[in-house]
């Protein structure tokens, strides 16, 4: 029974997400210019977009954040991804597993991304609220086996689960401590990931301090989560529909997460997710100390057109990002890690009220290789 | 004969204040953000939004400030507030009991909060121009005493004086003698109370340094009584009408109210009210240095269609306010207190303006326990 | 025939002023907020605005600045703001006197002003740049005398000449020089005036360090002589009025005017104006740096309806000051002029591109007496 | 069989600029106030615009810059500007002489300027690209031959090219050497010259520090290349429009643009274009760092329409210059360049972004003769 009520809202998410306005509030990715070089000293076709995540070469430093599984149709999506990134180069994580670790016969929807992407870098995922009713190694084990993984990401979405009308969300301190304690004997790195609403800088210190070195900024100004479960509470007449109005805005605006991340978690891998929509954000996100661009919803929208519309989704963001590196005079990601950035309006105001000092910033990030 | 005409206006404003639009300005809490913190270390239910106020536990930091009584249909409006406050744990301020003074048989439609609500904090309430024509601790100790009072705000209102076309106003410096005076022999605290145009650092100093430790900012952003004013003024056809349309947008925000209160009284008893419409908005408030937030206009709408709207309007904001306190990562108020917070815009410059030093506030912000 | 053209223009200025839309561009004084004070200390009847401006005794510190006469009708609206400045204790300005130095027939419509102001402070006007025509001493000691006027204005209208379809703009540094000597040996001040486009630090520096100790702001924001000579080049198909449109916007706004001229001519006596519209403006411009507040297009307007609509709308705008005046806690122009001042937005990026020191400037401002 | 298609793209994209809406984002020449003096101390006809430019003599700081040739009709434009540039004393570029080097037939198309403009400043024009495809000091004495040219400018159009349907931009760092070594051995100096996205201060150092010192800064504001190859692309439904619309906005403002490369290249010679429209924003070119203002676009719109019209439109520009330096109060281009300016809001922040410090910026700015 409760596992159909899974599936059933995993369905419901998918459809909202599709067919209602589920994208609010700003990444402050619009606050944010790279700089243009009129001698660039390459041409086009030699712009490097390749880079090396979780262990594989990829082609682009592009995923697709993980989204979906758990039955036939959505399967479907995760068969699609997986075999356009293959073809692409690129990677993917896939939605929750954890109906699969409840439901064995709902593998095969997760497993068919290893089968169609064998050598992508896959992520492996799972919510972090389970680790309070009982998850453990066990399953973390058991969720990257499925799709023998490169890494697993854990998602924090409590912006989420406090809005859905059937939520009780626990968020005890244990999940650090099991989290940091499985992430010792796993073979595989944790990735903390948001989904939707940003990490700060000091949950990425939290976990940094740890001993953690991935991070998946999902910021705010994408799907906001608190919009999906507004709608289905509307849909419900929930009482909680009207407050989850108020914290549409809610969430560290993903330029923001991905300076704090970075700031506090200088030398570790950052995902620069969350209302990611083309290649010259994904510039702007590693430029600004990402060093992987993450997208969603468009992704989603793409494959459930099919294949080629999800393919030529993806290489339109490929192209636009050699753009913005070529017209930066970027030949490669090094280089448009270190690039000149100009900020301004509320991301500047935000960093100042956050006590980033930007020349402290600025050298933290050109640091990066 | 002028006794009726106090009663015939206050049922005047009330019925301007909930047919017109009388809110106007901004609070410039849109210009505060708190941080999302992915793992809040508990979980909602975890929540903890008890408080001492005035000598009494309150299961949130929550009051309706004083604004009726007098006339029976006003007296049913503080009965209603009373039984809801008492139930859901909250506290309340009747409005200006002048009337009950001057007239003993309008007293019944105060002092039936304090049987209605025997266990919640109440508070008495005067307006501070009667101490200039007379009114002395008796009238205090009366008011007080006619609701069992647990502190008695005086509240200052300058702004709607100037444009009430019968208005006089008169605001002694003899004021601040007699309350100094009174608050010495006083059982319970007075209360320095705005009624919409915010409390300033240096009106909060003056009291301060003379003993006060409990404001009520009242800033600018919720409801105008300059508008409430100018509409009555309108349909008189009087000539201040037209001028109070230029005073609409007077007054001292109330984040920037909170600010400057703390600032000055740094280890005062703040309530922040004044265009507080949500449970966000209150713990924007408290991480802003209030303690308590106090609404005004939404519970009259909402106890104006009984006691069942009011709950439920003050469940919804106490829910907010814990959805807030959770996914900022704070388990109590103390937390709360000590958030971090993002300043920007308009607010920033109101506060370098005004000499507000960013680092020393948040110092003394954080020191309040 | 000459003469002819400069009546017939003089009509058509007020013509137009009267029926187009003639006011452009911003004076900042939206950027300007002066602090509510809660408790005054007094009764708003026991605000005091009198001030002494050329050693006559004002009720308010409030002119009309110069604007008219020279022909019958416009005689009479100066014969108008004579009666209502003299009947509520303000003072006037009347427009260029150059027509009455010319043909002296038209003297009457200029000294109607002392006929019905016996005891007002009345200003005479003459432009600049006749003052590279030949005008001298003797000219401007006719003006003078004409209307026993308290004090001579010199007005600089450079903005306007460049686009009046004849004009043929000449502001030789000669100006300087025979202001400078003439007003040596006058009995009376001359105050340096702009008219509508602000008058800069430099400027005011320049006649400060050589004795002068009077200036009218005339900022922009308010009647824009550009746009005048723009409806007027498009009546007569004249090729300037496209690049008029322009220079709308140019000039100094008007609080950035008064700010730069107190701050470059610290002691001396400024008339703030320029787009100034009520009490609240007046009482901005006074605690911004200003003396007295200055006011033509809406005087003139009143005074088109008679002398009941003049008195009116300056009664109104007293009223304003003085509610300003008591809700800021200033009982007199003295502490207006010392007031906590909040600056935001473009104001503050003005003063700080002109290397406008904030702290320097407060401390200049409140050393007015 | 290619030389017809450069043709024909080259009155394609004529069409395109005089047809469609092609201007795009903000010079942020708005954030730029100069400021009013009342006194210039000269008259409007006393104001001198001359310049030596090329070592010539010219009327005005004013040039048309490079925009074509190569076809008949496309070289009636080139005869009318320098028919006017002659007349007014003014000076102008041609587009690029490429299809002129590969197609002799075609030279007389830009020959004709230097026939119809013996005395004017004439300036050359290749593409920076054509460098790396085999061209070096013989065709650029060819193009300079050609017109007898006093300069040529060396046009950098990388975001153009990665739009074009048939672009294969490459912009190899060969082309910095090829042109510091031509620069040496050439009798007329070498212009750097964007073509809409701006030069930046990497940029300019480059080239500064090798020697050259002449700079066209063609920023952000104004004619917007990417925009044209977004029409070309939209017709001819290549895949590459829908990302070109992300890059609209892409490059650097014209404003920045000046700053920048006068603070990297402190003596050179800058012509700052890019959305220049009018002799006001000249005047603000000219103040911020620019020594000439260059138009495009509406020189192209009105020599369409004739002789007369762009004799017209440059007359305009010319007087709005001469006003905004009265009225700033600068009789020369050597007072102009040292004038007070206000620098606010984007521009303020995107100079702080970028490392310029407002007061060294100052210093360099008004070092200039
Ligand atoms: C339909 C849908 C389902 C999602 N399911 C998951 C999930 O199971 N696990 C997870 O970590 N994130 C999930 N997310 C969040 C995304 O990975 C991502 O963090 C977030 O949507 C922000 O990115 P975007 O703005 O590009 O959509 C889901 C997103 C969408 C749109
Ligand atoms: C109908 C009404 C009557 C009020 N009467 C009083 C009063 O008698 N005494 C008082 O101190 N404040 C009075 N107030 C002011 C409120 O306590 C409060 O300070 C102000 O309305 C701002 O809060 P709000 O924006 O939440 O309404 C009244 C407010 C309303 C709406
Ligand atoms: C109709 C009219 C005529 C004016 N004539 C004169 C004049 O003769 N001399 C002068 O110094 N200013 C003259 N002025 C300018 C005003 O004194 C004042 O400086 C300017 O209009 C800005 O103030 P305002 O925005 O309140 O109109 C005139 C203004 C108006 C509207
Ligand atoms: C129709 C047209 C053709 C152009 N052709 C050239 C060219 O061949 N070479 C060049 O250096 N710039 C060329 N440009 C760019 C302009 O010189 C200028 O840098 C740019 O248009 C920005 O200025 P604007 O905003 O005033 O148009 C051309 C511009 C236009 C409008």
């Amino acid at each position: 029974m409760r596992i159909i009520s899974i599936t059933n809202r995993k369905i419901e998410h998918v459809e909202i997400c599709l067919y209602e306005d589920v994208e609010f509030g700003s990444t402050l990715l619009e606050d944010v210019s790279l700089v243009h070089q009129s001698l660039p000293g390459f041409s086009l076709s030699d712009v490097d977009t390749t880079t090396n995540f979780l262990g594989k070469k990829m082609s682009a430093p592009i995923i697709i954040t993980g989204m979906t599984g758990g039955l036939p149709e959505l399967g479907k999506i995760n068969e699609t991804i997986a075999e356009v990134v293959e073809e692409l180069g690129l990677g993917m994580g896939v939605g929750s597993q954890r109906i699969a670790i409840e439901r064995k016969e709902t593998r095969e929807t997760f497993a068919i991304t290893r089968k169609k992407a064998p050598n992508s870098p896959l992520i492996a995922n799972l919510g972090a609220p389970q680790f309070v009713k009982g998850y453990d190694i066990k399953q973390v084990e058991e969720a990257i086996q499925m799709i023998e993984a490169d890494a697993i990401a854990i998602h924090f979405n409590s912006a989420q689960e406090v809005f859905q009308p059937e939520g009780e969300p626990n968020y005890s301190i244990e999940i650090l401590y099991k989290l940091i304690d499985i992430s010792k004997s796993l073979k595989v790195p944790i990735i903390i990931k948001e989904s939707g609403s940003g990490l700060s800088m000091e949950i990425a210190k939290l976990f940094y301090e740890n001993g953690i070195r991935y991070f998946d900024t999902s910021g705010k100004g994408g799907t906001s989560w608190v919009s999906v479960e507004m709608y289905r509470g509307i849909r419900k007449n929930n009482w909680k529909a009207d407050s989850a109005k108020l914290f549409l805005d809610w969430g560290i605006p993903t330029a923001a997460s991905i300076i704090e991340v970075r700031t506090s978690a200088p030398d570790s891998i950052i995902i620069g997710s969350g209302g990611i929509r083309n290649g010259l954000e994904v510039a702007k996100a590693i430029a600004l100390g990402a060093d992987i661009g993450g997208f969603a919803l468009p992704a989603l929208k793409a494959a459930i057109q099919g294949k080629e519309a999800l393919m030529n989704f993806l290489k339109r963001v490929i192209f636009e990002l050699k753009v913005a590196m070529f017209l930066s005079g970027n030949k490669d990601l090094q280089g448009l890690k270190k690039t000149p950035i100009v900020i301004t309006k509320e991301l500047r105001e935000w960093l100042d009220s956050r006590g980033i000092n930007l020349s402290y910033y600025d050298s933290v990030r050109k640091r990066r290789t």
